[in-house]
């Protein structure tokens, strides 16, 4: 296997025992990069030199007994709303051009913490909305790859970086992990600080994870689930380290599963349900279809009003402002929220307090929720980065969400499993996913 | 003294001694509120039969070895917008004349286990608001007690019952309480159940007591400060039990305490700052001035756009469906918040997690601010009920405060000592009371 091949689990281990170097690494993931940017378009700023002066770094670190942690000379890339203080940071905007922030976000900051090269700046959607910057679906060049976090999705999936951070307030970090077919991973609401990374709605807006192996996902969610004071929402602190989790002994106790549909399902494409509804039955007894009531028929509409509402208010003066250098898409996206009322940005943020009681108690008889992780295979064309509908209730509610790529459609593309977890206990969904993901294996 | 004028911590003690019995001491304050009542206007559902009644079977239950808590025989008046299985509960409003709720409020509940009689439920502004329900103000009948807990802080300042809930979303409880000269808490935010509690804003309702002496709140906070997962914003949980602090050795260690006076002073009356200024000076070396910061200019505006806008979210549609049922003023004061957008409330709330955070710094310094617990002495007038400034940053903040009634004003009426804490540090915070009350007393 290609060095740029191995997940990040492999790569950590292999730099610390002196296997191989972080250079050596580095190098793999740049060449792979080389060959395959002009096609897949994931990064935004790529700087190569740079990378392998951070592996040059890290290797020498090491050869003086310096190991600086979990993810010790491995590089991950960064979606390019968060900040870091040697790459410009532009949101996917011509505003930003350039931008030079004076520090790194919080999340940079803890990945160099724990040793890990910060390879580039992957490509985002303008502002992490809808108007797509051109990365292609690496399965097939004419796809999306999914959006906003469409370079961080695409370059995990081509093998130009094991690991890479992106970003949820609708269903940006989810449905490109289903669409490129990797593991993709949106922790529970205030459990990665957001400190340094655009702001499009605090109360939507998580940071979460791609990875080719879901063990990677454990190691950089266990480097980047720290509290922070200076994200004023964060809340859950797991107290499990979920590489704990993985390191447990094998069992053949399975999760007891709930497959839900709800409001989402009518946003599936006709080859998406047979699909999903073969791999539930190859599931046997645990799973069960249960449905969600009829509150969640608002859901969507919720999160659309709170979202649509803090778009306004966190860039509206912007976009009035600079009309020239934010594309038409854009503006009217943003707009799309002045008017709405504060009370009815009230009742929303109360629907949703309203749906996490009741999926708590759902909770109180399955160890996880599964449903589809997107309306189906990748849809053609560039322009449109796909439905959210799949991921928004999962945002809106700030449930932790895992989707593993197990299944294909009828064009041989990903279509991912997500699974859904009580809100703080990302453990045992990592534990309900492992069991899934051997089961598949 | 009269049985009806000892504090809570001393009939708790005698009842459990045996020394008095709980009918004796509730008899003794529905005597006081028969004698009294046709002045102050406390309560609006007092029912002296049903009260005795419960006594009798606090009495009983300790004869037969059950001694419930903390309160065992205590009686305690409860502001009409908590709901109670076996009084009705108004919330001031003709609209809800005799409502009677299936079940007790969480605070209710929580002091019945811990064995207090519920007196009686005390007058409230209608809806919590502004209109006042003929309440006087104790030491004079001709000023307002304050409000929105107009009831709760007059029953105690004149005796009629040693402890009272009130709830404040404005400046509810600490208004009254410095009006009335009675010692008043409201916890930090989120540290009281509101589960059967009207709802005006649930970003800014908070519950809050009132009690004759600082030890007496300690006990009902510590009774009432409990978690419960059906009020979705309760977050902090002491873990110090207050009743401990009160208990701690004697320490001749001064607090430091910072005197702040931030946009509500331009809001004193003439009389007020000589007053304060003077006991400021009396305390010496222990005080320092220090103003709060240009942002601080902004927290009445967004603590207004918070309320306005909960407002109409929660009381609009009873408003518009009911105007011959509610007041003009209440129907006005509801209406204001309509047109608020949702992008000022949301901004709003980002001001105040910012001001949250510039007043930890402070705290990083002194163990208490210090200021004013209202513009002065009780105004003329019962149509009124006073100026809420001097409380509105604290409780958009959801710092906890305490006003000790040590001051008068030039009628000789009280004017109360605001002190502030920090989020979460009520257990301090009551450190600081204790010292700064014996400091005078």
């Amino acid at each position: 296997m290609a060095l740029n091949e191995i997940t990040a689990c492999a790569a950590a281990t292999a730099v610390r025992e002196g296997s191989i170097t972080s250079e050596a690494l580095v190098e793999a993931c740049v060449e792979r990069i080389s060959a395959r940017e002009k096609v897949v378009h994931a990064w935004v700023d790529f700087d190569g030199d740079h990378a392998l002066a951070q592996a040059r770094a890290a290797d020498l670190a090491l050869a003086r007994g310096e190991d600086c942690g979990l993810l010790h000379g491995v590089p991950v890339g960064l979606k390019d709303i968060i900040d870091t203080f040697d790459l410009p940071t532009q949101s996917g905007s011509r505003l930003f051009s350039g931008r030079r922030p004076a520090q790194d976000g919080a999340s940079a900051a803890m990945l160099r913490e724990a040793g890990a090269v910060i390879l580039g700046k992957s490509v985002t959607t303008e502002f992490a909305l809808t108007h797509a910057r051109g990365t292609t679906n690496p399965h097939d060049p004419t796809r999306t790859p999914g959006g906003s976090s469409s370079g961080s999705a695409a370059a995990v999936a081509d093998f130009m970086v094991p690991l890479a951070v992106g970003s949820q307030t609708g269903g940006s970090v989810i449905r490109p992990a289903s669409f490129c077919g990797t593991y993709g991973y949106k922790p529970t609401y205030g459990s990665i600080s957001r400190r340094g990374v655009l702001i499009l709605s605090r109360y939507l807006d998580h940071l979460g994870l791609y990875g080719r192996a879901l063990a990677d996902l454990a190691v950089i969610g266990d480097v980047l689930m720290r509290h922070d004071p200076n994200d004023f929402d964060m809340r859950f602190r797991p107290g499990c380290a979920l590489t704990e989790v993985m390191d447990e002994p094998k069992t053949d106790k399975p999760p007891k599963v709930a497959f839900v549909k709800g409001p989402a399902w009518a946003h599936a494409e006709d080859h998406m349900p047979p699909v999903f509804d073969a791999y539930v039955e190859s599931l046997g007894g645990i799973v069960q279809e249960v449905e969600l009531g009829g509150i969640f028929d608002h859901a969507l509409d919720a999160q659309a009003t709170i979202m649509n509402a803090s778009l306004w208010a966190n860039l509206g003066a912007l976009s009035e402002q600079h009309p020239e250098a934010i594309e038409d898409e854009t503006r009217a996206r943003i707009a799309a929220g002045r008017d709405i009322r504060a009370a009815e940005y009230i009742r929303a943020t109360e629907l949703a307090d309203f749906l996490g009681r009741a999926l708590a108690g759902l909770f109180e008889n399955y160890d996880a929720l599964i449903t589809a992780a997107a309306p189906g295979e990748a849809p053609k064309g560039l322009d449109r980065t796909g439905d959210a509908a799949f991921q928004r209730i999962w945002t809106l509610t700030g449930l932790p969400t895992l989707t593993l790529p197990l299944l294909q459609g009828p064009n041989a593309l990903p279509i991912g499993v997500q699974l859904i977890g009580p809100k703080g206990g990302d453990a045992n969904l990592f534990r309900a996913a492992r069991w899934l993901d051997r089961a598949v294996c």
